[in-house]
């Protein structure tokens, strides 16, 4: 069995985590999301909200698994027995910092591989916070974000 | 008539500002300066003060006009009928953020195209922040914002 | 008259450099398209078939004209009245090759301004010499090049 | 079964090829690594040669082949059932031309992804050519390549 | 006496920081380690704790000294008569942001030169931040920082 | 006494080149410009010429010696006692190829430290290539290489 898992905030899921997810599953025998119940920055979304967006817009794919998680990363793909960490580059400020968590999360498990997957061309300029910023004033979120979360992001804004 | 958009927090105009903006007003029939209104982390000056600061340093230019904005940017390129936006690079981590911007305005408005500029040598390493930074210091200024901007650092750090 | 240059080798041209040329042709009255007669590498068509290609594929529009050029960028501007050099980006690695020569440009002529526009996303991957390597392996190049280039393409390396 | 390929010059290959390729005979059935005929720039070693270099370096690594290939990488894929490529990066500059060669095989064969691995960072400035470099003027390469590759060095410029 | 200085929140030290220290005490008579007492982001040590660390995993180095500062760089330099600034790279990302902050204080000081070295392969991945991260989920620390600040890691996130 | 070595082919010495040397005269107890003999690519100017235009061009400069050198770097800065290697930085792409020669360079000797120094902005845009380029077609070089190489080129190309 290859499991690799995919984590990320998701705050909310985009057609591009869409995208990576789909052509990782083709490749991996089950992917596990991983949502970090932390964040940074507060999200706009709750983490309830962020799996049930991210869940339901990948239930048509089989050997995909929501979880939520809250610990260091390779410790989250130890307990699902993962030996691949998955990351989706969109641009070369993206490859930088996920160049010193992927040598620095070798240094912390080296069984623990983080496999790098292009962005399709259609999403390289796709970001949660571009669709946040979009939505916040109005514009058109279509082919952007599934249609729950477009939903999702203006009854947030409307309030 | 061929207008363009110029479009930042200006917080304050600096002279890398200054000299996009001059180099545009020649290429351009009209160039309106967008002030943005909201700005995610609170600004020095206010709406009021960057549009004066702006519109001070710019009043030598017929074709060059201020405006504040607080919608999304092709919006108010529509407004104004513009078809272009202006956006000044100075280096690689602008160039990344600014392609996705581009790519994802495209998307909102096929119909308005953003035009790159490069900053001139002399400016490549200046900043709204930066200026900030000696201001808050009591570093010289001289050279790298306007006489009535200087002023006001001064003014803001000494309270 | 806004008048814009479009300069390359254009060995031979592709989807990716008409898609800035027909782009660029909105904003400027009119877009001169530089075929640079030397190339350091040796060409793969003659300048002749390079001017051809691009001719054919731009016939639609009407305030586009092709010319070759053999002198600086900055004189060849000039003699077309041109105070606009229109450049694509695709990634980084262009931009700091280009940056470096547009800053050398205003230095040989400051009235000479270079605009850079933003590689549609799906020509981001494109270039010409991407597209001989194909060709070279008889790979499809259906939605890379106008009909006419891929078939000079084929007989090329059919010979 | 879960084929990739990790394709290459190999002109000779290097300690930082061989992690790579570790790395990934950990996460694959089979790992069958490509050595490129033709080179662009006529290669030190002939291709029986960097066969073999490979080939001895390799020979522990049981789902580990070697093979020589003169097509479009996406087609080698193909013939060896391979679903993935595998590509190192170390460097931005890496990411950025291997960014278009990934959007480009996706364009060609959309159902063989590229998944990229970052070099150890001990090998981060390890390269082919460095390698030549240093051993054309004498310097120590152990630890850089494997010993057989090293003789192999010593001979061709001793000549 | 050629004297230079290091300047950083050092919030906490890291080993990555102390292999630059070491290597730039072997360059300069002496090395003025300079702590910045007021930091954007509030700080996880007090400026006490941050140079208390400092100064004892430097303890073995006869001409480096520890001193926090609170005004512009190039004031600081000046007063510890200091013709260098010594400034680690790691990442493109920091060059970028470093080459303006290295141009600026030329503008403020000609006198004065900022002089880079790069980061050992091994301590490429290593920030103070991604050490306070580690350290939040209970990660191991060995060989990132020296033992006293893992201990002190290690008390403020049991608290 | 703190001695670097500057090495380079200088084919020609540019402006550029000069104003990172007498930068580092200033650091430095003596500086040692190393102009390689052997380069990769032909070049336009002989050894002979390419010492004679450093030599003349730097003759105000007391601590500043000119050499040729035909070996590894780390061997040529061992034979003149220097523990530094000055390297100028203009771009990203330059601060990639430095990054891992400066590793490789520790790797073969660790006493010897690579310290970088920015380009002034005014020739962030200058490279001895780009100054052949332009008087090849007969552009004005006022400003970008000493008198005696601009006769020299216009020489060259005249021929």
């Amino acid at each position: 069995m290859r499991i690799a898992v995919y984590p990320g905030s998701f705050d909310p899921i985009t057609n591009g985590h869409l995208d990576i997810i789909e052509r990782a599953a083709q490749l991996y025998d089950e992917v596990v999301v991983g949502v970090a119940e932390n964040i940074r920055k507060s999200p706009l979304f709750s983490l309830k909200d962020r799996i049930r967006f991210a869940g339901n817009a990948l239930a048509h794919l089989k050997n995909v698994r929501i979880e939520s998680f809250n610990c260091l990363l390779v410790e989250f793909a130890r307990r699902h027995d993962a030996h691949s960490i998955i990351k989706g580059l969109r641009a070369v400020s993206d490859f930088e910092h996920e160049f010193q968590m992927a040598q620095l999360n070798r240094k912390l498990d080296p069984s623990i591989e983080t496999m790098f997957m292009m962005a399709s061309p259609e999403y390289v300029y796709l970001s949660s916070s571009a669709v946040k910023e979009i939505a916040e004033y109005g514009g058109c979120l279509e082919g952007l974000v599934p249609p729950e979360v477009e939903e999702g992001l203006q009854k947030s804004f409307s309030r």
